[in-house]
C-alpha cells in the first residue's frame, strides 16, 4: 500500500518534470523569461499591432523604428513557428489590430523542409482567422541567409530550404488570403545571400538593415 | 618605394582593423547589431526617458511594462559601465527628460571591484550632468544575484562585491545629487541572493521580477 503509494508519487513526479519541460518550444532560460514577462504586461487590445517571430523581430524597437505606439514586439530569440503556436493564446485574447508574423529560419536549422515550414504555418493562421476573424494577418517571408560569416552551423547548405520554405509561406499566404510580404529580395544581393552589408553574422540585421524592413512593412501601417 | 608603399597599406589595414575591434566595449555581434540599432532609429528628444543598462534593461519592453510611450529601451546584453559611457552621444544628443541607469554585474563578472564600479558610474554621471545639465539622472543599484543556479561562473562567490559596489554607487549618486533607486532589497531573500521565484538563472528576471521593479519606479514616473 504505501510502496504504491510512492510509486504513484514518484511517477507523479515524473510526469509534473516532463510537462513542465515540454511547456515551450525552446528550452533556453531566455525563452521562458520573455513568456513570462509578455505574460505580465498589460494585456493585448483591439488597437494593437503584433509583431510576432524570432530573434529578428526581437532584436528591433519596433514602435520607435515605425513611429506607432501600438506596435508590440512579441519575438524571442530561437523560437520557430510551433513555439509561435504555443503562445498565442495572450495575443489572440486581445483581438489585435493586426498581426505581423515572421518564422521559420530556426525551423530550417532544425531539418525542418519547406513543405513542412509551410504546414505548420497554415495551422497558426488557420488558427489565428478562427479567433480573431477582425485581426488582419500579414506573413512575411524568411529573409536570405549567408553562410560566408559561418556563424550558423546548423545553416551551412540550407539555403535552398529557405527559398521552398518561402515557396511554401507564400502559397499558405494565398490559400488563406493573408498579405504576403516578400522580404528575401530586399535584402539578398545578386547571389541570393544575405547582403553582407546588413548583417555581422549572415542571419540578424544591423541597423541599416531594420531600416529597409520598416520600409517594406510601411505601406502597411498607415 | 613600391614595399613600403604595401608596407604602409598592412599597417594601416592593421590599424583599422584594432580600431574597429576597439570600437565597443563587447565584441559580441548583438552588441554592434544593437548600437547600430539605436543609431537607425528616430533620434531621443526632450520628452523622452531612456532605460540605459545591461541585460536586464534589455530584456524589458518598458513603454508597456510602464505604460509610457515615451520610455526608450536602450539596454545592451553584456554591457559595462564604459559600455554605457561609449555609448552616450546619441543619448545625450537628445537631452533626454530623465535618464535612468543600471549596470554593474557585468564589470563584477570582470572581476572590477566595488570601489571601481564607483569611479567608473561617477565618470559616467558627471559626462552626463555636464552635457544634459535638465535631464533628471536616476541611478538604480545592482540587484542581487542568486548562484545556487549556478549558471553564471564568473559570478561565484562575488556577492560581496555586489554590496560593495551597491554601496559606491549610492555614494556616488549622493555626492552627485541624483536620485538613487535601491533596487537590491527588493529583490533578495533573507539570505541577500535573488529571490528565487523571480529568475530561472539566479540573474535575469522572470516577468514577475519586472513587475516589482515596475512598481519601484512608479513614483519617479508620474
Amino acid at each position: 500500500m504505501r510502496l504504491s503509494f510512492l510509486l504513484l508519487a514518484a511517477l507523479l513526479a515524473i510526469f509534473t518534470a516532463t510537462a513542465q519541460q515540454q511547456q515551450w518550444a525552446n528550452d533556453d532560460p531566455y525563452y521562458a523569461r520573455r513568456v513570462t514577462h509578455f505574460a505580465t504586461l498589460p494585456p493585448i487590445t483591439r488597437g494593437d499591432i503584433v509583431f510576432l517571430g524570432n530573434s529578428l523581430t526581437d532584436g528591433a524597437e519596433w514602435n520607435e523604428l515605425l513611429g506607432n505606439r501600438h506596435v508590440k514586439n512579441r519575438g524571442i530569440v530561437g523560437d520557430i513557428i510551433q513555439g509561435l503556436i504555443d503562445r498565442l493564446d495572450p495575443i489572440l485574447d486581445g483581438q489585435p489590430k493586426k498581426l505581423f508574423i515572421l518564422s521559420g529560419v530556426n525551423d530550417v536549422s532544425h531539418d525542418v523542409d519547406g513543405d513542412s515550414i509551410g504546414r505548420v504555418m497554415e495551422k497558426l493562421i488557420v488558427t489565428v482567422k478562427r479567433r480573431c476573424p477582425k485581426t488582419k494577418i500579414y506573413l512575411q517571408g524568411m529573409l536570405p541567409i549567408n553562410n560566408d560569416f559561418g556563424r550558423y552551423r546548423r545553416l551551412i547548405g540550407k539555403e535552398q530550404v529557405v527559398l521552398d520554405g518561402n515557396r511554401a509561406l507564400e502559397a499558405v499566404a494565398r490559400r488563406q488570403d493573408v498579405t504576403w510580404i516578400n522580404l528575401f529580395p530586399l535584402f539578398a544581393n545578386d547571389e541570393g545571400k544575405l547582403r553582407p552589408d546588413l548583417t555581422n553574422d549572415g542571419l540578424h540585421l544591423l541597423g541599416n538593415g531594420y531600416l529597409i524592413w520598416r520600409d517594406a512593412l510601411k505601406p502597411y501601417l498607415k
